[in-house]
């Protein structure tokens, strides 16, 4: 049988190395992309390197710079990161100042040009609407559009063989992602979250605390608590 | 009445043209994106940057470095161009080796982010699929399908108001669209077509042959003819 390729949109987080080690596990033979499309800083591109080379998956790392991405507060440093509040996981509502306009947008487009390049099946992402539902661009319905789209304009959907967008944490906590993580042997230690550039995770943020709640629930301990560049 | 924004994909070509005096005469107020992909030659992108000061448009000049890219004759100098046989205009079959890969998925996903940063209304693109239908990205069925991402995956899209995807050449034969743009007094003197980068356009390749076509069929001088750098 031939192995199947995959594209896994990979930013060195912990949902993105849970989706890279379930694409492995499906037995993918995968291909990582990361993105330094000018957000505060550059660890978790450090971190995706990292578990890359880890994990013996090749690499692409693609630079954007699109000067109007300043709007969000997760590429302007000098607008303040909002602050989570737990009761309000899961309930949508209004998106907060760190989305970056078509940004899942932009990364699922980029995988496909690279998975129609090379011949790969799918597109794996690590996009997750239950703990956070305040981006539009994490929604299921987004990709199926998106799925859509992918058969219709691309040279293998033109030719029959589609191109999966595949998005296995989409619908689960962050419980239950760190679990699936462990199952996989994901190397969450070398894994970064935080929005914020300090030497070690702030503990503040929106994506620090989901992160935290997702270990407590899970009754673990992070791996990379105290991690350190 | 507010003036509602465009963000307009523009190349330099004839056919982006016409579609960025389109917008404009529809009275949008607009913004263009030129990209850099690594293409053969640079010349479409200082002709883009002419036409947008020409025509008092702010461009924004996006470089795009995708190591894939290679697989296209478009991106790749070492493969050959192919010669289009005129012959075999509109009716499909196969795609040439021009196809870049994901080009105008990637391409209208970033004019999304651009018009989700900045309120735009629409984006605007020149595709056009009779006088050339082997690109698959350039489908009618390719951008319904995007547009229903675009709602599904923007912060305007889910606060309800559309971001529209506006092909407004799709339909056109290269004569129609050398006639509209025309009426539209689009500045085609500054438009650049040919795929190889030569001084001039070569007058061999399949998309100077197809601008030949549209003049020829449309009774005039291409005014760009005779263009050099």
């Amino acid at each position: 049988m031939k192995i199947k390729k995959a594209v896994v949109l990979f930013s060195g987080g912990l949902d993105s190395t849970t989706a890279l080690c379930w694409a492995m596990d499906q037995g993918y033979d995968c291909a990582a992309v990361s993105f330094d499309y000018g957000q505060r800083h550059r660890k978790e591109n450090l971190c995706a390197r990292r578990i890359a080379a880890a994990l013996g998956v090749k690499l692409y790392e693609i630079k954007l710079d699109f000067p109007w991405l300043g709007v969000s507060s997760l590429v302007d440093d000098k607008k303040g990161l909002p602050e989570l509040r737990l009761s309000k996981i899961g309930r949508g509502g209004e998106i907060p100042s760190t989305y970056v306009p078509g940004r899942n947008l932009v990364f699922a487009s980029i995988g496909v040009s690279l998975a129609d390049s090379i011949g790969a099946a799918a597109v794996v992402m690590g996009p997750n609407v239950i703990d956070y539902s305040g981006y539009p661009d994490c929604r299921p319905e987004f990709y199926r559009a998106l799925e859509k789209a992918v058969v219709a304009g691309t040279r293998q959907g033109a030719s029959g063989k589609k191109i999966k967008l595949l998005t296995p944490l989409i619908r689960l906590s962050k419980k239950e992602i760190i679990e699936l993580a462990v199952r996989l042997a994901a190397p969450l230690r070398h894994s970064w979250s935080c929005y914020a550039g300090g030497a070690a995770p702030c503990g503040r943020c929106d994506s620090c605390k989901l992160r935290a709640k997702g270990f407590k629930d899970a009754g673990m301990k992070d791996p990379a608590r105290g991690f350190t560049f």
